[in-house]
């Protein structure tokens, strides 16, 4: 499969060095995350299950669905259908908190404690980058880092002005 | 948004260097995903949809749902339903190929033709490593290669052995 995508990238006609780029970036991210997938399916966990457990359990301040949203940088009403998933298989708990109007805090059950455990215990594919050396563990630490503040700015200058056009250079 | 990220990626307790890694990636990709997700918005498009008018229309040879399920590196039943909600909204036809059992062919209507094009106007989001320069451009798309190559190892190794330990290092 990884050879029909290669020859699928170098394949495709009409591409920038950019777009290329992006397509290289975008199949990486899908092979890892499908790894991750089926490495916490062992332990009967969804990935975005996974990344709610660990928040959970390493913050140091209450959790809304809000709140977990912009951690994930996922849209409100998604992370909060998940949540109701998650706390409909015992895994999350939900109270609201009477002195606050729509208020909810989110928090881990026991079951959800055991899961995170279990998952914390499969990290192979988590741990991917192990095959890169310390210099390419930097680079690619470093050109995250530029991507993500690209990536922001673009968001924000979008959501500002959602119609117009925004070419920047 | 960003400068919360950051903090939450700096202040996660007890990760390796390559799970702090893992989340970095993640974070990028989700960041560039949804600019990518704000941009075709415009054109009424989502990333899987203008993902798919993609490969239809540079495709070489004729298409079904399992060829585009493997070039996408996706379930065969999501890119299924994906295809069926296309046809709904005309943007893709399937035709059955009476030779063969089965064989659905998918391919571009013209109402596809014209959102593909405007998709491939709006690149900015798309075009997110303009902001790197060659050199890093070059060590992205080398460590893309690496981390693409242990992913697709791993992910035959479990498929292999779904639930015994691989244990590689």
């Amino acid at each position: 499969m990884n050879g029909r995508a290669e020859r699928s990238i170098a394949g495709l006609p009409g591409l920038s060095e950019h777009e290329r780029a992006w397509e290289n970036l975008a199949l990486t991210w899908i092979t890892l995350h499908r790894a991750r997938e089926i490495e916490l399916g062992k332990v009967g966990l969804t990935v975005p299950q996974a990344a709610i457990l660990d928040l959970l359990k390493t913050s140091t301040e209450p959790l809304t669905p809000m709140k977990l949203a912009r951690r994930l940088n996922r849209k409100p009403h998604t992370v909060s259908a998940l949540v109701s998933r998650m706390e409909t298989e015992g895994l999350v708990r939900t109270t609201r908190d009477m002195g606050r109007r729509n208020w909810v805090r989110v928090s881990l059950t026991k079951k959800g404690e055991q899961a995170w455990s279990r998952q914390a215990e499969e990290r192979t594919a988590r741990g991917a980058t192990a095959c890169l050396s310390k210099k390419e563990l930097d680079q690619l630490n470093t050109i995250c880092r530029k991507l993500r503040t690209r990536g922001s700015e673009l968001i924000r200058q979008m959501q500002l002005n959602p119609y117009g056009d925004f070419f920047l250079q």
